[in-house]
């Protein structure tokens, strides 16, 4: 089912990616989108929100992005998995991914990229740093526009491990009080 | 308790590392070693094994680990929460961490920065790239050297999402009969 959201600042999407989930990234290029599942990302700054992740040559995605200096990270949770593996193991040259599996694409706000109305978030990024695309296929984006689900607040997400084997998230653990305030 | 580990394929550690869990990274320079806390990483390649990971100037680990080149990444387990917690909460401008935190610095075999006993896993780095270090505190390492634990087969890890709050491992879910066999 599409979920409602609501807007997230976008200098504390590292809550949803610093732990590690598998994400879809959406793209569009001259009317072509595609969606591809990535798991090599990290945040690489709070503001201007950074977001650096590898996206290989061989993705019918790479030229989308790459062209469109666009894309938007989504985060699936575990209604999606059969979707997220079927996304992973076929290509954008041959299907219409929004389609075979019944993914909604919603107009983002500030990119041409679609947000897929099902994941838990979605986050509009702009290439913002390609110097080491070409070695590493290592893009940076700023996340320029963010979306959330209101609930659960604690989205059950799928952490891939290679093989074909997820870790799903588990237990919340608060150690807040043992922070120092300008940690936190 | 300081754990016996076994040698680890390096084209592998994406198995640990891919699904975002908070690391303890170790350094030493001239006498002085170090741990901090580290949550900002992504793997970025299979062969050679490289992991891309941001360490803010802030830290007092920033200069070591820039000055020797090297580097381990320790992997904890939620055995370690309070001491993930306390790492990251000082700073070793005045503090030896090793011994604060009770904690057994072994040697590593290719890095003179030293492994963690008590972490379920190290992967011994060396730095590969500095080149966006400069403008985003980011390091490219190459893991030349994996030790693991050999039980548990999936250890229980503290993946952080901010505000003092961790996400700890879940489920293990497998979908391998679901993935094209080239893309296991």
């Amino acid at each position: 089912m599409p979920k409602t959201k609501a807007d997230f600042p976008v200098d504390k999407v590292r809550r949803y990616l610093e732990p590690g989930p598998i994400v879809l990234v959406s793209s569009a290029w001259r009317g072509e989108k595609n969606i591809m599942t990535m798991g090599w990302h990290t945040v690489m700054e709070f503001t201007p929100s950074l977001v650096g992740c590898v996206i290989a040559g061989s993705n019918h995605s790479f030229d989308l992005i790459r062209r469109s200096k666009e894309c938007v990270i989504n985060l699936p949770t575990t209604a999606l998995t059969d979707t997220v593996v079927g996304i992973g193991n076929c290509s954008g040259a041959d299907t219409d991914k929004f389609e075979k599996f019944g993914l909604t694409a919603l107009p983002a706000q500030k990119v041409k990229a679609p947000l897929i109305a099902q994941c838990h978030a979605n986050f509009e990024c702009r290439l913002e740093d390609a110097r080491l695309v070409e070695r590493y296929n290592f893009f940076i984006f700023e996340v320029v526009k963010a979306h959330v689900a209101r609930r659960p607040v604690h989205p059950q997400t799928l952490h891939y491990t290679g093989d074909g084997v997820f870790m799903v998230s588990g237990k919340i653990l608060s150690r807040r009080n043992r922070f120092k305030p300008e940690m936190l």
